[in-house]
């Protein structure tokens, strides 16, 4: 059958290794469109999701308000300002090896368009939340994922969230088939989606996710793999399940109710120990 | 007799479960109204007290210049920036289910009149500090619960802080009764007065919560347990009884001398483990 | 004779109590002037060494720049904007019963002035840094202490900082005889000399205090146990031996080398606990 | 031969002692010429670097609204603003007994013309990131450090990085030799050439190190070393021993890909107790 559920033991198995002789050339630049005035802790999470997952550099387009305000929590991102605009006239930063639009951000003309400008680069792009809007085609020169919540997937596609539920996995299936894009639809029991209709269940996670802001990380996690990984697929599945994991690792001392998305800046570490050391 | 001593068996059963296929939409979404240039801090504190208690999503209606300041703690949050004069002028922003006014604002007609926007609102409301002011009647539409400490229940009824302190449950339980409001007489054995005449009285805490802040954390604590328990009598109740929980825990190891309210950050990950696990 | 060491025991036998009915008023208001756009940081820390050291509640005099940076560190503290130019005018917040001036602010008129403004109110004043300025009398209505280290005491009595070393304690004995003020002459065996010539030595800390920033933390511990002791003297004995506990803690597990300032606010809770809880 | 490996023991054997009469002064003051607004971060981080080593104080040169980053999260800096520039204009402060410029900084002829008034101050000087430049010579009053990755190093000496890194050893030594600098070749198994060409190979580190920040951190660190140890060539050798001890202590318990360069702030402290404590 094309439908699994992801192990522990496939993640590790695909897991990067890290050479003794890499340098931050090796883990690549991520891109990330992400945060607005009124939303700038989505992009303070996208991108310690980002840091923490092994890409070796990260630029963050945004805005000059929210970009001090990145920077005063992951000192280690840099900055593309007026980044929706400028990505929008085409001015994609050097080197960038995976990219993501969304988090923080509302759907408008500009999104769309930046989003294309992304499609068009050939650059490995995910699509999240205010990115996340309906159109005819994903035509892409690389591979798209995009990342919706039920809400978000009910949008796209026209459905309700019910029909959306009692579905899952044949109607993210489809829409990734029919649109040549990887689907991650999110929630418990998170499902993968690839555009050959190769599908895959998520076994981690738990009501600490249930916050908003940990789609935010979720989108910076994958980016941040898609930058390591040789094969896109690995680095979808990889990051949606130690996104999980996290969780999991949290509810082993901490109340469920009490997680919050940052809580991932140190959660992190701990939990790619896990896979890389066979813990 | 209607009066009764909250227990932490009381408060684990009335805890509401975290079932395994919630998303941040079950839990709801909270709006403070708090914070101002020369007190931005007690909306750092409201929104840490609201994040890690348990509510879906947080918005924060407050300045630009707080917002950043919140952001960098708090990244969760969104924001509804100029938010008093927007509330006042009817904008609530949607699908908000409990809602809180006050911290780090002072009593002012935009106050006054920004809560009587959200009384009219039907969503259950928290008011507390700057919000709390003398008025000739408490009519709303949902569930209020004003958050008063000795001093400002003075300044409510008028009546001095030695007659408060020497009367407190018959006084809370006055007001409450004759305004249809629930009053959360704050201080050591915070007394909790409900509409009906039920009264409660809290046998957590210490003088690590006797600092300026404690009770800004309180106010987001309430406002998030408002947005995740079906009644909100037991919401109040929890919250209160928690936040002393809190103090308790920390005075096993630190000092009381040194607790501060941004404590909360790392305490109450520990005292819902507490109340959800049976330890 | 009138030359003590300070013992653990002393600061143990006359550190206050918190009543458990105690609230946040019991404690009192402080106010430290600290903060400008070039040394935005020892307001911060000035902030930390407060907040931690029992005051009920902490007002910063400051620009709105420096505002905004302590803040996001310390959300307990309000603020008084242009903190400066208004207290010259003679504008000091309600309630306040302790004060600081000197953290980050270079010396000028309006320094001065506001030095005078805060000494003809009565409240016991802390003279540090940017305060500290050679006067020819130190007349208040309340208790002045300067804190100088050997350079700032230089520029204050004219001798070099060679003659201060070499006769510590005659010279602050003599100094604080004369002004009728009390004088913490800093460094290793730090000086305490009160206005009737009573004189203690400091047995506490170590070369990780040997770092900008950390007189910061110490004044604002100063103001803060001023705020919560009866005696202005224990409070200045106590907040100067809890200082170089905290170094000694520190000291235990981590290179001096690497300690900074802002460990205080971790290392607080523990020393505050160790002297109240006689471990 | 006058090819070495950098040891534990070398280093603990010229690791500065503290004295105990030591204070801020002893340790002199550091400055670094770092950030700008689409890099603030970069700053942040030499920042930490140079606060948890040593030095007794430390003035960041750079923009007003980097200054507030820095602040709020390392309240132990002051600033001169406007840095780049007054630094141009020949505006050094007092006091500089080591100095650094480089990280978050693009190349320009400012930096260029900065660099060199430092180069003629005599103050110990370290050229990262956007101050390695190509240049006819590198004369200067003191000693002078490049910092180059092999990157920084082709664009220095117009070789390409296979060319670099089959030959670091030799290459980096002709460089200092030729040019009487002292050159810290990065990366795996770093190279510390001399400029009487003895060399240093270093043996500690990890890919944790491979991400955009690590060498901010590495800057800092050698300048406050500098400013604390009587032989540069101590400080150099030291600064880089550490700086990779760091990463090693971070892997005994978290994931390498998890490592980002902020995490220097808490191994700091640890790796130098190592040091210094025969641990
Ligand atoms: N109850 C749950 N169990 C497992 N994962 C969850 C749960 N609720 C939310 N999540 C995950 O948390 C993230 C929420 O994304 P978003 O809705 O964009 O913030 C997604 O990765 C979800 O799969
Ligand atoms: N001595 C004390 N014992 C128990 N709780 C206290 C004590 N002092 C203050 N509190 C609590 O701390 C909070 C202070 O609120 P506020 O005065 O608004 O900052 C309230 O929840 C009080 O009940
Ligand atoms: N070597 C040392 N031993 C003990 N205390 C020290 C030492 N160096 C500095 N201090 C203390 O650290 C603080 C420095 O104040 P300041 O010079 O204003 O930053 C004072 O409280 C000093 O007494
Ligand atoms: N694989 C690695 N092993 C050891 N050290 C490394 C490794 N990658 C990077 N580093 C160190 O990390 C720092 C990177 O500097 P930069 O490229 O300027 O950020 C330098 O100190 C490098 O020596
Ligand atoms: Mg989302
Ligand atoms: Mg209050
Ligand atoms: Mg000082
Ligand atoms: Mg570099």
């Amino acid at each position: 059958s094309d439908l699994s559920i992801i192990s522990k033991e496939s993640v590790r198995a695909t897991f990067p290794n890290r050479e003794v002789t890499s340098h931050k050339g090796t883990f690549g630049t991520s891109l990330i469109v992400a945060g607005t005035d009124h939303m700038p802790g989505s992009a303070v999470l996208a991108a310690i999701g980002a840091i923490r997952s092994g890409t070796g550099k990260l630029v963050m387009a945004t805005t000059d308000r929210v970009a001090s305000v990145i920077a005063s929590t992951v000192p280690e991102a840099t900055f593309l300002l007026n980044g929706l605009e400028r990505i929008c006239q085409g001015h994609i930063p050097e080197k960038i090896v995976a990219a993501g639009i969304g988090p923080g951000i509302e759907a408008s003309e500009s999104v769309k368009k930046a989003t294309e400008v992304l499609m068009e680069s050939g650059i490995p792009l995910v699509v999240d939340a205010g990115a996340i809007q309906k159109r005819n085609n994903w035509k892409a020169k690389g591979p798209v994922i995009l990342t919706p919540h039920p809400g978000e997937f009910s949008r796209l596609t026209g459905l309700s969230i019910e029909e959306i539920q009692a579905n899952r996995i044949e109607l993210a299936r489809h829409y990734a088939m029919h649109h040549h894009v990887t689907v991650v639809l999110k929630g418990k029991y998170t499902v993968i989606a690839f555009p050959d209709g190769e599908t895959y269940i998520n076994p981690t996670g738990n009501s600490g996710l249930a916050k908003g802001g940990s789609g935010d990380v979720l989108t910076g996690m994958i980016v941040s793999m898609l930058a390591t990984h040789d094969n896109y697929r690995d680095a979808v599945k990889n990051a949606v399940y130690v996104h999980g994991l996290c969780a999991n690792i949290w509810s082993e001392k901490y109340s469920e109710t009490s997680m919050v998305a940052s809580d991932f800046h140190r959660l992190l570490p701990l939990a790619l120990q896990r896979i890389e050391r066979n813990k």
